[in-house]
């Protein structure tokens, strides 16, 4: 039956991330490897209470077929959340999508044919790779430096071809932690402005800012040459699968017809929940609490990096979100240390799977939202054992 | 801008349905139109309990990143309710997706390379249409007889050129309430096994069956070369979104990866909520309920339409499911009805959207489920009244 399956179907990754979430269900695993919020934060009382809320009149709408665009006052809450960080952003300019993911592949199927250029950043989200994989673009990875991605190399690449797409993940970045700096963000709208390129705002994780001040986003330098993604998995629970695509208009209509095409409608019952969770609850007050314990969290696991890993090891130190970036010497292999680590009860997720040109074998993308503060400090130990006995290995052959 | 979209994007339809949709939120209008189920029964309370039942415990994967598979219990009952209707699949052979669109959108993933030609049903699913027009397939439509598609035309489309993929709503079809015979069922079984052909059996409808027997399945006539597909919109509620795909493993593992990149998984609560529900309720019984409901409104509206349409007009009578398919006499247009209609408050579907060759304009879609007895009553004599008109008004002309 082979010959039956379509030729992009063979361009997709595995998901390698998801493959290792099988291996962690072992419960005396130490799991860096997953970008699972803390569970602990969870509001299981509060969803238990809107539930009840949601379904306790005569309108079951809530349990109907509902509107593709979403539940409106859910899109108007959105809305006007940005419009307090002083973001012009309209009820009917957002679409609720099965969390951030749908909204890459929407955006994809509105805007890649076979073949055209899209760039991503060098590391890239896994989740974006897969996404448009499906659409089978050819890629232009560029570069990350500390402060964003090199505007040098992705000017070069969109003056030489045209480049459809620009993905990016601008606040602590997945996989690499780093966040664009005011500057380059300044670089990049100027950049951006003299191409025919629309920006992908990938922005799941901006709540989750543990210090400093956020730089304003693309959107609002680049209005609507720029689509803005988010998502209620870090902030609210992700097993509600609710994320949002914020697009002007024209863009949105064909989002609209895409979503219709691929599921008709987010669900109904978890748009209208996480509504009434919203307004029944101080959501910024829950979002406070994760960012301190986060915070903590990032916070032992970069003491207890400096303490047990070779200092030839460099690693990113991020503001927020859940990952930081780990470049380890370049005679080592992330993926034989993931071996070795797995033995010892440890997992992290090595970097290949974040390259489209088999970049990133010496990197490793550790988590740190997911685990407790002496677990941390107990994994980054066993690795950094791990790491010095493949490191004198590899300078003895 | 423009000049950025995919060339796919043009050739997705919108959904007609769905504008109606918007029409009909005037509830002073008789709709016909949707293809919703009767809200009022919604199991609210069950789902309520159920709710809280699946928060009740210190276990909160309910609100976690979970499989892109599904709840493994989930795809375990969905596999042995199969099993006590004697088809043989196994829980492994199953991925729960948001509603049966999404299986049809993964499907088309999964399959479908631009150009290829896919059978479709004449008149056909409308969502199949939409989900499929993304990858860009070359349709070819097959009559549907009283008892199921034209096998004569099927068999010289299949021999003339490579089909991949035959869909079918094989029980009670959306739009035309036919349901495949048993004989109809065995030659279209032979004719696939001399072909590369994969059957995607799509079928929602078939718990809502009031009178007759349901003949076998083609996944049991055919097993592997079968994609099945279900769905709990029509049982439980749509507003879960939930479906499922049975296919066998080698299939499966390509469903998985695209479903991972569309969207990692299906809501993980609603899974669960929907399990629960089907181990704490007797859904058999729910069902019946529904059924009987169902089936004096379907009652109601065939007198009705005796009573009220001109003998020309002839029209399905379907043995379950929620629609029946009238064809008006050639000269009258049933978009030109739909109009004059909207205007006495009554709704109903015009069959060209079913159709991808321009067909069906004197048909037309009646959905039974979502209006009670009175309101069919007043509403096809409504449409009665109009229809006669009309066809003085042509005959004079």
């Amino acid at each position: 039956m082979k010959n039956l399956f379509a030729s992009r179907i063979n361009t997709i990754p595995k998901s390698f991330i998801r493959e290792i979430l099988k291996v962690t269900q072992n419960p005396d695993m130490i799991s860096f490897a997953g970008g699972l919020p803390n569970p602990r934060f969870f509001p299981v009382r509060e969803i238990k209470e809107t539930t009840l809320d949601v379904l306790a009149g005569t309108d079951v709408s809530a349990l109907q077929y509902s509107t593709t665009e979403g539940y409106q006052p859910l899109r108007e809450y959105i809305a006007k959340r940005y419009q307090k960080r002083k973001l012009s952003i309209t009820a009917d300019e957002i679409l609720i999508t099965n969390g951030s993911q749908q909204g890459l592949d929407l955006i994809g199927k509105v805007f890649i044919n076979k073949g055209d250029r899209i760039a991503i950043e060098k590391p890239a989200y896994l989740g974006a790779i897969q996404a448009f994989s499906v659409y089978e673009p050819q890629f232009c990875p560029i570069p990350l430096l500390n402060d964003g991605v090199d505007i040098n190399r992705l000017e070069t690449e969109l003056s030489v071809n045209s480049v459809k797409l620009f993905h990016t993940v601008i606040n602590f970045q997945n996989p690499s932690g780093i966040t664009y700096s005011e500057n380059k963000r300044r670089e990049l709208t100027e950049l951006l402005k003299q191409h025919n390129t629309i920006a992908v705002e990938d922005d799941p994780y901006s709540d989750l800012r543990f210090s400093g001040t956020a730089p304003q986003s693309m959107r609002s330098r680049l209005n609507g040459k720029v689509i803005l993604l988010g998502s209620f998995s870090k902030t609210i629970a992700p097993g509600l699968r609710l994320g949002w695509i914020c697009a002007k208009r024209e863009i949105m209509d064909k989002l609209v017809t895409a979503k219709q095409a691929s599921d008709l409608h987010s669900n109904s019952l978890c748009q209208k929940i996480v509504h009434q969770y919203l307004i029944n609850n101080d959501v910024d007050k829950h979002i406070e609490t994760i960012i301190n314990v986060y915070k903590k969290q990032r916070d032992v696991m970069i003491t207890a990096i400096d303490e047990n890993f070779p200092s030839e090891v460099i690693f990113t130190k991020p503001e927020g979100g859940m990952f930081l970036w780990v470049t380890l010497p370049e005679q080592l292999s992330a993926l034989e240390l993931f071996k070795l680590a797995v033995k010892e009860n440890v997992a992290f997720v090595p970097g290949t799977p974040f390259y489209v040109d088999n970049g990133g074998k010496n990197n490793m993308r550790l988590n740190f939202s997911n685990a407790d503060e002496n677990t941390i400090k107990e994994g980054i130990k066993r690795l950094g054992l791990i790491i010095r006995k493949l490191l004198v290995k590899k300078n003895v052959e």
